[in-house]
């Protein structure tokens, strides 16, 4: 499913948000003790090297350029076990839930995949036509899964699948995404009473982000259908819907300034208008806002909108059931950019709250996202009969990396490892702290800890160790 | 690793094994009780209906194609449940001998797959030129783990790998095999006393072969520098010795006759030549084969011959200390087609002994296979550097369409099925065989088995059930 590329996919690299400040070489890792994973991340350097070695060895053409794709990595054994206890996690959360697991190819028709990504089709890999079929590499699981169902007459199906897909990131904006990467999705399709199945999603993914103990989360919840009717109050023609979305989507990111001169200068809206859709698209909270909007005498005036606030006061309904709202924000601003979205869509994000410096909890990235798709299939079958679908995907590569950054520290594989050399070795490698134990730390309860930059050493008592290398990683 | 594809990647389809005769439509199903997996693969006629349907329906070009690309399939639920077992199992003794998993992506440079699969090299899946480097989908697991080692400079390491891989093969010779399907490759690279990793990969493949109880199995092997001794002696020129090993490796595949004329038709051998390498090619046996040719005066001259029949003997020797020469075969007729192979190689076959008729054990296809193959690291790293490496792939696919065809029946899902259109249903479809059971043969203790082609009944006891569905099923 859905558009968790971007963040989901940002894999080894440390998160882009503000509290951890530039990215430093070797992804921040901290020289303590204990091993490192052993891996093409750590040694770009030493890669790049033996790249140009390559190239310019004497054998000529011999050997053959030193590397994965851009944009892909190899997993070493280390973090391939890390993987697998976390898609054991996912997975067993979804058969608990009585999903039934599918696979389909990697290679899908090219025909299969277009006009459904909007902007992201051109981030379809095409493969070459040699003399066949047109193909390209699957974007997602929720596509396949649609077509899947329409090729097989299935309308009642709960499925998971958990797999790679692939996307060819504008190299411009490829900073910590990777074009391959696991995606877990779960997708209940068929026609049951409303909400129900949209919040089992819902469930699922307080149940996953609670059992690996990620810190504290907030799922956002919108819904297609609310957006649009607030577009078309404002006075957006329906055919910018689409293209509104997209920019509304952006909020997570950029600020509403920057949103609102995009829609007042690329996409041709009046300042008014923008400003009307801005009252709006600020907005976030729980039932008592949707009480409020479905009162809001234009809102409550749309059909859509009036539709999609009355299931999303059901959907809260069953929440509050569950007993999960208090990790649930009803948020306007909440867009999310494919094209396939009807109704509900959804996303989770990480927060950051052990930073007693920052007053409030700050967004570390989108680990998980979806919704409802109900015209999908339809788009697949010959009479264009429609299977309505909901579903989420876990974004487990941004899940991997946030556990990863936990414990990041390595040791020197030498028998007799001088202290010298293996500062050398944290200067070379961009490794930002070493903590050194001798007798006279031991005898003492400290650790020496060394800016590898500066080179100024302090002793600090073994007991605050982990919360002054915290403060010092922070920006 | 390897080129088990042909035969591993067969699936769903009938083993094409004379016992087994021309394929029935839908694959020989015999309808008999329980379910069976959902999929495409026995609605292959309904879906060339809706594509057809698709491609002419009032929407014109609405509707895509509705359809995996050639030579893939989805996997319904029961089919992926079937194949994580299976695949568990292998992963399993894996792991008791010591492996760690890694990860690689299933896009290489193209410059990475060059050279290295000799004529197969045409198979490969090449992506689009779009603008950035030139890509393509792997072949095998073993050249990616080679171009591992180079870049990270691994000279000893012992892992496994369970990925799919990706064939183009020629459409003419596609029947029964898959583009996109699984291996599961174990491999140790590093410097080691000779024959003991080679010896517990053959201990390996005889773990799992037994312990999925696919009944009699065998394991041929050989050695390229034997083969490489043979055509010496036999007077081939060194640079015909790897297209050679592609004629020699028909051998299991067409008559002795059939490969002496493409050796002296195609490849240009005098007929005494070809005779010669016949008188070789044609023996197999154990211990005492390797030492009669250690004896022949020809080939104990040849210093290449001569250090593969030591290697050969020294790979026994270990074989006998693990108790499974039993179902070893020194079988110089194997000689596998990938260019890499540069000393022991091997190919387990199951054997299909069950049938009475049949006088000898009939191979019923390739289910693992590797080698050693010391020079593919060296193709990679900058300075020629060589890491010894031996591996073995298990064709988890090949394993899978055996085990699935043990229990290959079903029955209609309605609630009121009348016999008539169950009947029907069996035409309509290609199942050969309906068994039905009512009061009377209840009664009875009968099953009354019946021939939907010809429409004859017959009752049989319900304890020779099994055994006459064998019987007709047979060829």
């Amino acid at each position: 499913m859905l558009r968790l590329g971007p963040l989901a996919a940002a894999g080894r690299l440390l998160p882009a948000g503000p509290r951890f400040g530039p990215p430093r070489p070797s992804g921040g890792r901290v020289s303590l003790s204990r091993s490192r994973p052993p891996g093409p991340v750590g040694d770009r350097g030493l890669l790049a090297r033996q790249v140009r070695a390559a190239a310019g060895s004497a054998g000529g053409g011999r050997s053959p350029a030193l590397k994965t794709p851009k944009g892909t990595r190899d997993h070493p054994p280390a973090h391939v076990a890390l993987r697998d206890r976390l898609l054991a996690a996912v997975v067993t959360c979804f058969k608990r839930h009585g999903a039934a697991a599918i696979d389909t190819p990697v290679l899908e028709l090219r025909e299969t995949l277009m006009g459904k990504y909007g902007e992201d089709t051109k981030l379809i890999y095409e493969l070459q036509d040699q003399g066949g079929e047109l193909l390209a590499l699957r974007y997602d699981l929720t596509v396949p899964f649609a077509r899947y169902l329409a090729m097989n007459k299935i309308t009642n199906m709960k499925r998971y699948h958990v797999a790679k897909v692939y996307r060819r990131d504008n190299p411009a904006t490829t900073r910590g995404r990777y074009r391959e990467f696991y995606q877990c999705d779960f997708d209940i399709a068929g026609q049951f009473d409303p909400m129900i199945p949209d919040a089992e999603c819902l469930k699922i993914v307080h149940e996953i982000l609670s059992d690996l103990q990620l810190g504290d989360f907030i799922i956002k919840v919108n819904d297609r259908r609310i957006l649009n009717g607030v577009f078309a109050v404002c006075g957006i023609p329906e055919s910018k819907f689409i293209t509104m979305c997209s920019t509304v989507d952006k909020l997570d990111k950029i600020p509403w300034e920057e949103v609102r001169s995009e829609m007042v200068g690329e996409k041709g809206l009046s300042p008014e208008a923008a400003d009307h859709i801005g009252e709006y698209v600020q907005l976030h909270g729980g039932l008592d806002l949707i009480e409020q909007l479905l009162q809001d005498p234009k809102l409550s005036q749309n059909k859509l909108a009036k539709e999609g606030l009355g299931d999303m006061k059901l959907l809260f309904e069953y929440l509050t059931l569950f007993g999960i709202t208090g990790k649930i924000s009803f948020d306007l601003s909440l867009a999310r950019g494919l094209d396939y979205y009807t109704g509900v869509i959804f996303e989770a994000v990480l927060l950051q709250t052990e930073n007693d410096h920052v007053e409030e909890p700050v967004s570390v990235g989108s680990v998980a996202g979806g919704g409802r798709y109900d015209g999908l299939v339809g788009m697949f079958d010959p009479k264009g009969r429609k299977v309505p679908c909901v579903g989420v995907s876990i974004g487990i590569e941004r899940i991997f990396s946030i556990l990863e950054q936990r414990v990041k520290a390595e040791m020197l594989y030498k028998k007799d490892p001088k202290l010298l050399k293996q500062l050398q070795y944290c200067e070379d490698t961009g490794i930002p702290l070493a903590a050194i134990i001798g007798e006279q730390e031991l005898t003492d309860g400290v650790v020496k800890l060394r800016d590898v930059a500066t080179r100024e050493e302090v002793d600090i008592p073994r007991e605050k160790l982990v919360d002054e290398i915290r403060r010092r990683l922070e920006p």
